[in-house]
């Protein structure tokens, strides 16, 4: 259908070769197989219109984190955004006893930077492998994030909807794994093979400053290795590469994941410069020096690089994926008017 | 819901204060209401995200030109775009013949400018308001674009659907008014209020170099009364106004509305430099001064401030309109399996 489009291109540099004066040699009169443009448009504007568009409305971002109690994820979460952001921080007692069952809670916050509001929801999964039977203790996780997928499908087949749908889709799993050094334990595979095709699930070796440098080395590579032959999965997958350029800066970043991390969030005083870090009768652990740890390694690429792309393929993918799966055994969802949504007909 | 959100505020300037160092005057502690954070997190990347994105994805504009022949649709449009993108150029010849009825023709070009690649849809209606009896000519126009409402629709509710979903979607109409100096003939005033609630209208005055600078004013502020009078919303619609700087924007627009312009896509020498213009005995109309006609802001406005405001009022009104009409008259579409797509069941 797009055949025979012509492709008009800006000429870069000086004034388009007029094609109404007519005495030339005809030089450099066609670039790239395209038609020149006879002067500035202006289309390269929309991203400044986007630009303003986002800067009004924020947007929502939600990050699950889960893993055994002890492994610091809150500490991290509140290090990943310079504030106490998780759940422990925020009016739960810091000496709240472990749950019988593993349970659900989320905390949001509205951050905002550069005059860009982002609407931050931490989903935390307390009790999470910490029974003496953890059979089918990622049940309530999934349970929780087809919940979200639910609600963001009830509100888009809606007839009356909302100009922009709340998004509380899990955009992004931490899963935290305990630097045991020996390989992933029978739950970890579990979990993340079980969850790895409904969410965006980003390994992580938690608390990695007990590890030497060389173990931590071998334990990364073991760990991808177990990761592999169980058939997992982790973001950024490989078959979601857009393109070549996508493939060779997510290859180079699947090669050194699963991240080894350290958290803090108390400041130290280093070379007059004030860090967070951790002290020891030894030294300073920097968190954000990447010589120490791989913290900004992991904020670089979950914040700076990869935000809009884990939401994006969670909902190009794995909404899509609950969708058709939601529609096909149901066949089909009946559009709700705003009146039926008090009782679920689904 | 939202009752109770912690607004973290990013500190200007300087390093926040530290909340673990202890001895302080407690001064400039809080900003604003909010929390400060323990350093840059990066949150205002998403900017720079999204234009990567926006650079590998490109995006889709769709324009309607409509008003009798022999007002310079074509011409305008050429000039918008600095190159040879309408129907007219594109193959068909210039002595085309008036046909017998409205006729829906389109062409599309992908245009690329500072790396931004837009796939731009000219749709023309040649023989609108060019016959003895124009009853319903804008019947066929209506139906265009309630089809390419129904199109998207039809992919929104397939249970596999696109990534990304064509939009074929008219974003804006641009409604040629005549120089007349007169007032809106009965033509004008119907379609305008019939399409007013599908698409969004922008009216012009063409070949405005008719008209005195007095004439020129005191016909555009009877259009605009005339516009009032009979009700009809061009196009930005004060309803869709999204905050008092938006609607502060949008007054100043209405209020030069409709923009008188001229168009030309032949180049003359000024000053020394090249303009595109129109050579008359007694002088140059040079088609982007704004001294000379008003082409220059209509330009700005529809490509370089409200383009994507253009796209969303499309998407987020009028086909939210069509589709929640759609599917109250219908009880309800069925998501269609790629398979069914053949048969329609509608």
């Amino acid at each position: 259908k797009n055949k025979g489009l012509q492709v008009l291109k800006a000429n870069s540099g000086a004034h388009p070769p007029a094609h109404s004066a007519g005495h030339g040699h005809g030089g450099s009169h066609s670039s790239s197989g395209g038609s020149t443009l006879l002067g500035y448009i202006g289309i390269d504007t929309i991203i400044e219109q986007m630009r303003k568009k986002t800067m009004k409305t924020g947007f929502d971002f939600n990050i699950m984190v889960v893993g055994p109690s002890g492994l610091g994820k809150s500490t991290l979460v509140n290090t990943l955004f310079k504030s106490q952001v998780s759940r422990k921080s925020a009016g739960w007692a810091r000496d709240e006893k472990i749950p019988k069952t593993v349970e659900i809670k989320s905390v949001s916050h509205v951050i905002e930077e550069g005059g860009v509001k982002m609407k931050l929801t931490i989903v935390d999964t307390p009790g999470f492998g910490d029974q003496i039977n953890n059979d089918n203790c990622w049940e309530p996780i999934s349970k929780y994030i087809n919940e979200q997928f639910e609600k963001f499908l009830k509100e888009e087949v809606n007839i009356t909807r909302k100009k922009r749908i709340p998004d509380t889709r899990v955009h992004c799993c931490l899963y935290f794994i305990p630097p045991t050094g020996h390989c992933l334990r029978q739950l970890d595979v579990e979990f993340m093979r079980r969850l790895s095709h409904s969410v965006n699930i980003i390994p992580v070796i938690a608390k990695s400053d007990t590890m030497t440098i060389e173990e931590r080395q071998e334990f990364k590579q073991r760990v991808r290795k177990e990761l592999e032959n169980n058939g997992i999965e982790f973001y950024p997958q490989k078959e979601f590469d857009d393109d070549m350029e996508d493939k060779s800066d997510n290859d180079k970043i699947r090669e050194t994941m699963p991240f080894a991390v350290v958290g803090s969030d108390k400041e130290h005083q280093v070379n007059g410069k004030r860090v967070l870090g951790r002290k020891t009768a030894w030294g300073i652990i920097e968190v954000e020096n990447p010589n120490h740890c791989e913290f900004a390694q992991l904020r670089d690429f979950l914040i700076r690089s990869h935000l809009q792309d884990l939401k994006e393929v969670t909902h190009n993918i794995h909404y899509e994926t609950y969708r058709a799966k939601r529609l096909n055994d149901n066949g089909g969802l009946h559009p709700i008017s705003s009146n039926d949504t008090q009782e679920s007909n689904l």
